[in-house]
């Protein structure tokens, strides 16, 4: 469709694992964190996939995500409790054995304050796949680990973007994804035309449209990502231009 | 693993669609809110996908889930703008034409006040895979449809909510799925060889465990579910005396 510089060509995954994501107890919050800081380092966030704690289906999806695209970053399952399995399924994932890492378990030992205090519950916390590189978790013992090109966090939040924040500054990625907003009067039905327009000029970057509606009534935000400043803010002027030619008011947002 | 009655058999997922769900914009609250009132009526989520809004994207991951689970929910792209491409890109995966849909017309004619403000963009919103029956928007004017096992609702939250209101009533389900939790005053490592063997106990019952960190400490929530309320209730009983054997605390919470 287009022959003009693309956004970043660095792709990632995310997969969210854990029952709870699917019962309705549990919103994820970690698609959006990690989302974030990767297009701050120029990589482009392109699947999400939420499953339950099962062997096999966490298997199935690792392998699909971790052959399709650059990075893959799993959550939830790697506590000491009969319901996290994720270690041993990505293990399995690999064809690598499942073993007690040293480094992990001492870490356990320094947390619990003793060898004596890990028990064979906290012991799962330090079975790593074969291979596997650990992540430092500053909340609680369980580090997390990478496996070629998947990292394994902690579901918790806090613990995730934590791990996230330690991995960050070891990916490869490109030139960071700008973002720019601009809020409208006007509503889509009305703007759709024009900006369909708008959007063929700049096909090297992406342009959505994205309404809501609050107690204060029916809003509009026009989101331009892509990473050549200069490319943004001609967009910016020309959605703005755009949106008052049609007789409406633009605002420049500061949300991303 | 098990011969018990197993959680109800039929199934669900749901695909998110929209850039905004990658770039750490918005945080989806749709498949929460769907899997919450699918368990009501005795449907089990079993997973979430989330794309951007790509016709080749949408077409795959589409056919996939529709093949594999009962229901399939979409949530997002059905607006008037270039980036709404979700009708159309399911009017492909099921191989029908898209057609002007006369009802969806009228109530657009109806919402706008008149045919002749019905423009071009709003035009697209009366868009309909052939043979798809109209789910009402009361929110604004765009409906949603339904083909096959697939229901296509908006991505904005509070018309993705009533579409789902809609719809619940007519979906076939089993027993709605019920759920306990249990606050513990000890963690997970202390819990979790007793409470792998009280799991086994239950297999007919999905037994979670979930930590959670807040600003007023460490905390745990062990979670129940399962459709036979007596089997729950001694679940609950036995996990509440074996916190209480191991010198811990148990509060019965009032969340699902």
């Amino acid at each position: 469709m287009t022959t003009e510089p693309p956004l970043p060509s660095k792709t990632a995954a995310v997969l969210v694992i854990g029952n709870e994501m699917l019962t309705g107890r549990t919103q994820d919050s970690n698609l959006v964190y990690i989302s974030k800081k990767l297009a701050q380092i120029g990589i482009r966030m392109r699947h999400g996939r939420v499953i339950a704690d099962e062997e096999a289906e966490i298997i199935t999806h690792l392998n699909a995500l971790r052959e399709k695209y650059d990075y893959v970053f799993t959550t939830g399952g790697i506590g000491p409790t009969h319901d996290d399995i994720t270690a041993l399924s990505i293990a399995k994932a690999f064809a690598v054995p499942l073993e007690l890492n040293s480094d992990a378990f001492d870490r356990l030992v320094q947390h619990y304050g003793g060898a004596e205090h890990v028990n064979e519950a906290r012991q799962r916390m330090a079975m790593i796949p074969q291979g596997a590189s650990l992540i430092d978790n500053p909340v609680s013992a369980s580090p997390g680990f990478h496996l070629g090109n998947v990292f394994v966090f902690a579901g918790v939040p806090r613990i995730a973007q934590a791990m996230m924040d330690n991995v960050l500054p070891h990916l490869q990625g490109g030139p960071p994804i700008l973002s720019r907003s601009v809020g409208s009067s006007l509503t889509e039905s009305v703007l759709a035309k024009d900006l369909a327009a708008l959007a063929k000029d700049y096909p090297d970057l992406e342009i959505g449209s994205y309404p809501y509606f609050r107690p204060s009534g029916y809003g509009l935000s026009l989101v331009i990502r892509g990473i050549d400043a200069t490319r943004l803010e001609e967009a910016v002027e020309d959605v703005c231009a755009m949106i008052k030619h049609l007789g409406g008011e633009a605002t420049l947002l500061t949300e991303g």
